[in-house]
């Protein structure tokens, strides 16, 4: 039963994202956030808000690029979008850590299963697809909800101004969902200060 | 933009699930599981399972049953398996209190996507379909893997016999993945007594 020892051995390890935190706290502000739960919220906003998609979007592909987009940070950890005044998510260095981490974490599958879900991993990462950027925009999307409903969250802790916010988040949010954006700009508005 | 206020109302409501939490561990023992996370890793194991499904699934909508199959929980909490010798999961009590759950948690949504996904639950818990029946398969899977790996978690616990077992979760595995119950059986031996 090689093939299921490999099957469970992956499922065991996908285990340690439940212990890898966000910055982003629970909408109460009770605790933050993990990455495993925080990937169970967004297949349910890609259930919810399917309607926001542009045409051609699979919803069923962006749930399933949504369920395993932050497996690497079992290795590497969450890097907070607004960290080191935004200059360490998405830099090369963590770009490769991730990468590496992909490759030990997906290949720890039986050979017909593996790569394909690392390539979906990577066509999330990549965000070219109509798939990829539904999903990075609904990713881009349940923090802001999360801070406007907690009373700024990490926009407070980050010290982030309205500019930043547009440049790290708006624009990514409405490449792939633009009424939500639009939204959502104004509902936090009352966070920032005049422009 | 009264649809986006339903579609957010939904999703904020869909954060308190974080906090509702299961008897079974992490697979390291170190806290109990919450059901949103557990809901995520279910929707992992029908992506890197699904050779095991029975021809005819449709292993998208089992992912989708996966990802709602406990949101009532945010109402009624965790029932665990073996907590009342097994007398309270499933017991007419439970399953009233979560159809009302149901109702007051998918009619949050707009009357357009609502009622598909109380639908897609109710598929789930009535456990006849092909699609539920692997689903909830799944669902009795994960908990076996974490109680061989923490040592016997919630057998230990609940003082479950082998024989309680088979009937409360090896007959529900079996029906939807017949192998894996198999696989599963000849490891968790080593924690009951003889026959």
């Amino acid at each position: 039963m090689a093939r299921l020892d490999d099957q469970f051995a992956f499922l065991l390890e996908a285990d340690r994202l439940k212990q890898v935190n966000r910055a982003t706290t629970l909408t109460d502000g009770s605790r933050r956030e993990n990455s495993a739960e925080h990937s169970w919220h967004l297949a349910l906003y890609a259930m919810v808000l399917a309607d926001q998609a542009r045409p051609g979007v699979n919803i069923d592909r962006v749930i399933r690029m949504l369920i395993l987009h932050d497996l690497v940070e079992i290795d590497v950890g969450d890097v907070p979008i607004h960290s080191a005044n935004g200059a360490a998510h998405g830099s090369a260095e963590v770009a490769a850590a991730e990468a590496r981490a992909a490759d030990r974490i997906f290949g720890l599958l039986p050979a017909d299963v593996g790569p394909g879900l690392r390539a979906l991993w990577a066509e999330f990462e990549a965000a070219e697809t109509p798939d990829a950027i539904f999903a990075k925009s609904l990713d881009r999307v349940q923090p802001v909800l999360h801070n406007i409903a907690s009373g700024g969250g990490t926009w407070v802790e980050y010290n982030v101004t309205l500019e930043q916010l547009e440049t790290r988040v708006g624009q990514k949010v409405a490449r792939g969902a633009p009424a939500v954006w639009e939204y959502l700009r104004a509902r936090m508005r009352g966070f920032f200060g005049p422009a």
